[in-house]
């Protein structure tokens, strides 16, 4: 009975574990160099966790799911309610700040679309508790440390940054009602998600005062906080983004970011700085996105502590990362240290070997080998010729073959370079101490 | 609003986070050195997937959810029907032997208890097309490689081997009818984990004969291969399991495995080598289990193709780790490598650093560290007095810690280790120069 895999999901197989491994092992190695701690939680919550604070979209995309006792439950699809949770249930005796990563499993039930799948992985760092918004410019930072890391230059991609805080004092000034900030947010968020009709047609909507409308699309087609000034007045919600810009600028990150009022990230809790990440060259979503939110734990049931974050998918990301060629520069080269061969019907030296043959001396090696932590494999056909072997080792994508033949008498053996075809003879023993063991 | 997690599910704090990475990258590791490819499929696949093949216990502990078009799906609680499905998909083009591993997160709708979780990790090897026992041998010094790696002796565990040939063959000359073997295996794989009586009575039900029945009964209490041959003659059945035995002396794993006849495992697709490992002193479910079958390809729609595989579960393994006290001994010690600090209100030299405070000195040197691949922070207190920030550096348990202070003016910085308070002046560049990057 043959039985399909589920639309939407991925298999993978060694050579796109290699590329899932690729990207997460970088995100757990930036993360943890810039000083965050791994945390994570189940992969299903109660369904109503998911319902608070989630945008509608996310809520309408649940996989949900019953256990025994009828309870409803869900497949978590982001982590943030996880970590919100998480932080509250200990929040008295977790040590402050709390600077944590987690690499989740995320589900949507949404319809497949090109990086967009029911399945994925996310990428999310979190700094709880830091007011400074050196907390926003490291979470920054953090992230575009991870696409340099894998070769994105600022040719390549692009942090576009605004604030909330700012973007609440000029509609304030424009003469928009506090009431009205929420949901012209996610109006604005449009902007360049959307055709410029389209946009303007919502945006007239939410805003009935043709003049303020207008005044709006202006302010978000500003450049420089500069013009901001020259045309709002100069405001204390000001001070933060340009704080932040200079922590940017110290970081040696200066050239990837831009100062950019359209966006605004489409939900409603975030309080502060806001980003998001595009490639310059493609029609792709965003790479990663993210922000400061003040109401977050709160919103769980916990106390009011302020809170910044980034989320970044696999999916996009690895699209983009083809696109540019960079995982075939990037993903590591050989399956195998050693591959260990040898020539059968050799009868090995009693002298030294105690009678074993060939084949046992290679299973020995071979064992003996994989201890010092290197990669290292045989052929299971044990009566293949030495060219069959030889065609495995290459198959396997060995870095080098040992070949155990008639030298072996000697006590040496034949270590082939597999790139270059090179052959050295050498004895058994050196080799051994040649092979230093891998660092844990 | 505050909502609980989901019973028996788990959340990772740090700390937690610490363990399940100590005991998923050491399984990662040891596959790969012993020539394994890791592989991954979807978290849910179709209901029916899994009704194909499991035990009854299992496609009884399934959470079932639906997609948004009505199918039915169900979280995966095994990996292998998933291993099944992906190398039927691919079957004529995957280099042969397949040799895969897996670290999947595994839900099974049980009552949560010591040892099982609803959730939960479980370690898989598989080698697919090889008829040699040595892939059977490979499968279980790989086991065992992992177990003493992270520190188990044979005098801890005990890897208890047997062979389905070897029971059939002995069954055959007991008189059991072939008919009855699969129900049969099902009540004698309970030999060693139910009192004696009830193991008698399940055993008289299914054998009613009761000289046949004290026969099996005698056989599973034998030690060694001999008393077989002695009490059921020589059968070729047992060639296999010799030559296992011999590969495990070879390659040096000799103390950690025994003969017994008694391992019968549960599920009817074993054919060949099974074996249980079990832990010697406390009262644990097997650590890890597996064996060989050649049937499941077929099953899962494919062709006749054998395989032998292993699986480990993380609930018993961080149970028997922590009773031994192998976790507190093996896990990572430092969570930074640097903290930078510095004094506040010190003037940096300006011909030095052009006018740089302290302050912008130390989050520079914070920022080539981590490029240096060094897990390095700072505090988010921009105001602390430096006694706070070296309690921080210590809260955080850094290795070491920088100090940019008065001797600055001199470009020296301070480092005090943190572990012997010993304190070092040195000139910031050579200090960097020193700082080699992490190999990647």
């Amino acid at each position: 009975m043959k039985i399909p895999p589920v639309k939407g999901t991925r298999d993978f197989y060694p050579p796109d574990m290699a590329v899932r491994n690729f990207i997460i092992d970088g995100w757990k190695k930036v993360s943890l160099r810039n000083g965050f701690e791994e945390y994570d939680g189940p992969i299903f919550e109660y369904l109503k966790m998911f319902q608070i604070k989630s945008g509608d979209e996310i809520a309408e995309q649940l996989f949900s799911l019953k256990d025994r006792g009828g309870r409803e439950l869900a497949l978590r699809p982001e982590i943030t309610p996880t970590l919100a949770r998480m932080v509250n249930q200990q929040i008295s005796s977790l040590p402050r700040p709390i600077k944590w990563f987690s690499v989740p499993r995320l589900f949507r039930a949404e319809r497949p679309q090109r990086g967009r799948l029911r399945e994925f992985f996310q990428w999310n760092i979190d700094i709880i508790g830091v007011e400074d918004v050196l907390a926003d410019a490291e979470v920054i930072f953090t992230t575009v440390d991870y696409l340099q890391e894998v070769g994105l230059t600022p040719d390549d991609i692009v942090v576009k940054i605004s604030s909330r805080k700012m973007l609440a004092a000029v509609l304030k000034e424009i003469g928009v009602p506090q009431k009205s900030l929420d949901s012209l947010y996610t109006v604005l968020d449009k902007k360049n998600k959307l055709p410029a009709e389209i946009f303007e047609k919502m945006l007239n909507e939410q805003l009935p005062d043709a003049e303020m409308a207008d005044k709006v699309q202006e302010f978000m087609e500003l450049k420089t906080i500069q013009q901001i000034e020259n045309m709002f007045g100069r405001q204390e919600a000001f001070d933060e983004l340009v704080n932040l810009m200079r922590y940017l600028d110290i970081s040696g990150f200066g050239d990837y970011y831009r100062f950019d009022p359209a966006i605004v990230r489409g939900l409603a809790y975030y309080t502060g700085i806001v980003f998001e990440i595009y490639d310059k060259t493609s029609e792709l979503r965003a790479i990663a996105a993210g922000g400061r939110y003040d109401n977050l734990l709160k919103e769980f049931g916990g106390p009011e502590i302020t809170g910044t974050g980034m989320g970044m998918g696999d999916c996009v990301l690895e699209i983009l990362l083809r696109e540019k060629g960079l995982l075939k520069v990037k993903l590591p080269k050989r399956e195998l240290d050693f591959f260990v061969a040898y020539v059968p019907n050799i009868i090995a030296s009693e002298d030294k070997h105690g009678g074993s043959t060939p084949l046992e001396v290679a299973d020995r090696l071979t064992w003996e080998l994989r201890k010092k932590g290197r990669r290292t494999d045989h052929s299971f056909n044990r009566f293949a010729s030495l060219t069959k072997q030889l065609k495995e080792a290459a198959t396997r994508n060995a870095e080098k073959c040992i070949i155990i033949g008639s030298e072996f008498k000697n006590n040496e053996l034949v270590v082939k370079d597999m790139a270059t075809g090179k052959q050295d003879l050498i004895d058994l023993d050196k080799f051994l101490a040649q092979v230093k063991p891998k660092p844990k």
